[in-house]
């Protein structure tokens, strides 16, 4: 059978870009199908920035969205064949094209999210698991019939994630609700689902006093892990 | 809300190429899923050829390839911000990114596959739609929990193709069943499942005389509609 050969090198630019609730890279939720609490929209670059372009959209309820890894780029040169996912507990290494972790071969991203509308020209969308800044090189529909497969089966996440009991300080409820009243954003609902999904390394034992810290929009959220199995939010506050 | 300014341009490398039984683009099925006998290869260019890359594939029974659509590269300059989708019929346009049409502003392709295992370093593939050839830029496992979503709609692409009723003549049966011993495949159920979703456009009513023809494998397998919703394979042998 003859072969092709190789071309070996394709030049990829950026459409777009996406304005996102996440700051950083940790506490992106794992199933973000979970976290429809967590929005953004995506700002699309001249000349797709044309109703044209998007023509259709209106009938279509989620998104495929091809992206960037921009903060995981391979270094010139760097090879990783194996990687640790989260969901192992961060410490087992399995092959690269086992793993949807972000360091891989070629830095594309790829991610199902919900099509809640279009304003002003920006694709409003939500239970993303995407970063503030993330060039977006491609937009697809969703198509039922051919992408759920009610057979598939893969036995390294075949369970989502378990969720982990959150609970609030009295400040830091207030303050997740008059947050969320002044950037029109379920600032609570998305602190919950965040956490729920327990951002840290399964195989980290926190200290009790140990505080962990987040950006989402421009706030910084902190908690800490009084005992196994619960969260404690201790304060969201405009970050500096 | 400050904006990353955009990186113009990123590079991607194939990490791999698909060996196919599609040699041309037409009639290569819409609904893959439904044609099992459609099968391939992907052979994996170095250092990926390695097990390390693909060690714990074995656990899972789908995968997203992303790959290049190597036969729909942009032209320099070139701007489409509509498609004619064939499942409009071809002479309806909508939005690229309402589509999954293969000339897009980054030619990259998304399709899911069913894993069928790994021989000599290569992962077998069915129920495919990547023509022979194809460049791979990346692979992922399908994770059903977060891929396979339940609620999702798509009015454009609501329901799988309509299946139109095959017949071959003695000639043409004998010759798919020879054929297909000769290169251990399934060569009939490949023509049935791959015709049985119709390749020439919805808007074409054609003559009942008119050969249609397309290479699979290193054969040619030629049909006519003698009547509405009918195809008759006529020939299927090796091409020249």
């Amino acid at each position: 059978m003859a072969m092709d050969s190789p071309i070996l090198n394709f030049s990829i630019n950026p459409i777009g870009t996406v304005h996102s609730c996440f700051k950083e890279k940790f506490a992106i939720p794992r199933q973000p199908s979970l976290a429809l609490a967590a929005r953004g929209e995506i700002e699309l670059f001249s000349p797709y920035d044309d109703p044209l372009a998007i023509a259709g959209l209106e009938e279509v309820s989620h998104l495929w969205l091809s992206f960037i890894f921009h903060q995981a780029m391979p270094k010139d040169g760097e090879v990783r064949l194996r990687v640790r996912p989260p969901r192992l507990g961060g410490n087992k290494k399995i092959g690269v094209f086992a793993s949807r972790a972000t360091h891989r071969p070629n830095p594309l991203g790829l991610s199902v999210v919900k099509l809640d509308g279009i304003k002003n020209g920006r694709l409003q969308i939500s239970g993303i698991d995407l970063l503030d800044g993330t060039p977006i090189v491609d937009i697809k529909p969703y198509v039922p019939y051919a992408d759920a497969l009610p057979t598939a089966s893969n036995a390294i996440a075949n369970e989502s994630p378990e969720l982990i009991l959150i609970e609030f300080t009295p400040d830091a409820l207030c303050s997740a609700i008059d947050q969320g009243k002044r950037l029109g954003q379920p600032v609570k609902e998305l602190v919950e689902q965040m956490l729920a999904q327990d951002p840290k390394p399964a195989y980290q034992n926190p200290d009790p006093k140990r505080i962990y810290g987040v950006k989402i929009w421009d706030l910084e959220v902190k908690w800490l892990y009084p005992q196994q199995g619960l969260i404690t939010v201790i304060s969201i506050s405009k970050s500096g």
